[in-house]
């Protein structure tokens, strides 16, 4: 089927999704769940021919990211479905209710957007949440995933449209583009009248297509330069336990510390330590070091790599950080406002008027007060799912839920009104 | 000065009006509309230029539109002001607060959007409208008006500085594109990083222009072709003064009613009673009848203009109506969801069964059970106020109000958290 064709199938199935109830939605979940789980074998294969081809042309993190070779993966994915079908249904909630003095009763009630498509890279387990997502929002979706995870992203779509053909529901509710080419993801970009909204979750280049060529509504996802500024008032022993957690636990996520802003007045004592920590003792530990690459005030205290031109507008997604020093908390700010991507950024800092001066001015999804910026994560902020990290401001910011795949329409109720 | 130096200076003025109180902004409102009514005279005098140089080229209702040579209608802009400054204030209400297992405190903060364009036609009063809705939710505005409007429009936006630099407030949040070229639209449009959302006020043409051209978020406005559907259970007589409103009462609007659907067991019926309430009654009274463009089945009831291709796909913004025989609400459903362009929809029905599918499966942003759909309005849903109808299913929906014209951020209050 061409792109086209898929759109329309969708678009087609998508009334009988929009009018079931969240009970026939949930049980829809549970049986694509089951459906992921009787068909590993065929899924496994799949994925064993998408590794086959991919050997040698895509880096080793890559390759594990594609594979699904232990049946592990595939009851995750399952229960990732189980844990969907779980959740708060928002569809059909009434969000606000007034009764206007002409008698007029004004509602503004959840419903789903539509059809929505994702653009996503060689994450086989992506095909399972996002379908999930949308299905049980009431939405029908349209997925494109990378050439790498293909064929294994047909055969987990095989088996949940099975589910959803058990439940009563048409298959063309989950479809799954069939050509991987970057004509297909312009194609859906494109899409006017067909895309109720795109959802593109990938790097910094697929995001950046978006914006020059989309022209269906589309929210864009993901891209993170995260911030730490150490005040001079910061708990140093917290602002370390932070910072190594915001840049190693995960360097290649999102929501991972890029740049760390130190307040001039502490920079001889807290540098050292920080050297100390995400340099020497990871190296004595036998763990991959940091490589600190520093602005010319920060070259003053300790050693590492001069920042080049772009090093505090990269978004790393390595053991590399970027440091300067800043003269305060509102230098802090200007940086971060000049250079963030909008994301997630922290503060670490006891005195109360740098904490509230920072939450208020910075102009980012999430802004933290003492913790880590890894916790920009729809389950770690109570969501129980999340289909990507918004990070523009217009309808969702931050992580998003379900509540995010929908929107509201105004239902009025009547006895003949008409306007004077 | 060009149109990014008026962007670049909106963006730089803007976090002195994000950091300033609610009471702050009510404060500029008020001195923002004393100075409509000190410079009264300026005002009136550039728009007595424009009206002079618009002579013989646009049409009488434009003119009309264009005119401000009563001084009440300065007035009525400046109590439309004042107006703003007495609502409720979004801005740094929190929204949600959840506080984890972990300790972190998440809050949900509604913040300003930032930088928020908007492009308009004829409507001196437009500039007071948009510039107090951004001042009010703290956003800086750069505002762009049709080039008939703009001496008026720049006399507006001179007082309403006046009352911004009075209230301590910098001039640059109310920008004016001095340029009134497609040029300078298409600038704004693609003006990306500078221009948070962009709020298109205008004709089809424009809308259509910001789906092609547009690089920066942007909320669709306006255009309906909105459809009335009478059931074969109404109560005729309410159905006929539904119609009669939706219709006649304000024909340019974006709510009027262009299309009536009619359920066939009922047509041979009512059809003779539209004809007479639309048409001739309206003529025996001296005012303009309406023509109503019949499909095939009403053209075998009554008299009228055989319906031509375009005529149920098209926004008349006139004394005509399209009408067309349907076999009952599923087909009324249908057609509405193949012609309408999501605005307002109304059902005139004593059937609760129909009433409950028409206001489940009509997917547009405002839908009426037995009352007219020209109550699709900010000031008549109890916003307030207004800054266009939003047509798109992204962020907002249906009247915009101050609430629209905001994101959120999320604060993350914590003691040291790191993610595990």
């Amino acid at each position: 089927m061409t792109t086209r064709e898929i759109l329309l199938g969708a678009r087609e199935a998508w009334p009988k999704l929009s009018m079931s109830t969240a009970a026939a939605r949930s049980d829809a979940l549970l049986r694509m769940a089951d459906k992921l789980i009787a068909d590993a074998d065929t899924i496994l294969s799949a994925n064993a021919s998408d590794m086959e081809a991919a050997k040698g042309k895509i880096s080793d993190v890559m390759l594990d990211r594609l594979s699904l070779t232990e049946e592990g993966r595939i009851r995750a994915m399952a229960e990732g479905i189980r844990q969907v079908a779980a959740l708060d249904d928002p569809v059909g909630r009434a969000i606000s209710h007034v009764e206007r003095p002409n008698g007029l009763v004004i509602e503004r009630v959840r419903q789903p957007m539509g059809v929505i498509a994702i653009i996503y890279e060689s994450r086989p387990n992506v095909t399972a949440d996002a379908a999930a997502l949308c299905i049980k929002s009431g939405n029908a979706c349209v997925l494109r995933s990378g050439k790498e995870a293909f064929r294994s992203a047909n055969a987990i779509v095989e088996a949940m449209r099975e589910g959803l053909a058990e439940a009563g529901l048409p298959g063309a509710l989950i479809g799954l583009v069939q050509d991987t080419s970057r004509e297909s993801a312009k194609e859906l970009m494109t899409a006017v009248g067909l895309v109720d909204l795109l959802i593109p979750r990938g790097g910094a280049g697929l995001i950046r297509a978006c914006v020059e060529q989309a022209r269906v509504p589309c929210i864009q996802t993901g891209t993170g330069i995260c911030h730490v500024y150490v005040d001079r008032s910061a708990d140093q022993d917290m602002a370390l336990s932070i910072i190594e957690n915001a840049k190693t636990s995960r360097p290649s996520v999102c929501n991972a510390e890029e740049v760390c802003l130190v307040h001039e007045a502490i920079a001889r004592e807290f540098l050292p330590r920080l050297r100390k920590v995400l340099v020497d003792d990871r190296i004595a530990a036998g763990q991959p070091p940091v490589e600190l690459r520093l602005d010319g005030r920060a070259q003053a205290v300790i050693e590492g790599t001069p920042a080049g031109d772009g090093d505090f507008d990269t978004e790393f997604l390595d053991y590399i950080l970027a440091v300067a020093v800043v003269d305060g908390v509102d230098q802090a700010i200007e940086h971060i406002a000049r250079h963030s991507t909008g994301h997630s950024e922290a503060i670490v800092a006891e005195d109360e008027a740098a904490k509230v001066k920072f939450a208020a001015r910075v102009d980012s999804a999430a802004v933290y007060l003492n913790a880590s910026t890894r916790f920009t994560d729809g389950g770690e902020f109570g969501l129980g799912c999340e289909m990507g990290i918004s990070t523009q401001k217009l309808h969702a910011r931050g992580p998003m839920g379900l509540e995010e795949l929908t929107t509201y329409k105004y239902v009025v109720r009547g006895a003949g009104q008409v306007r004077k």
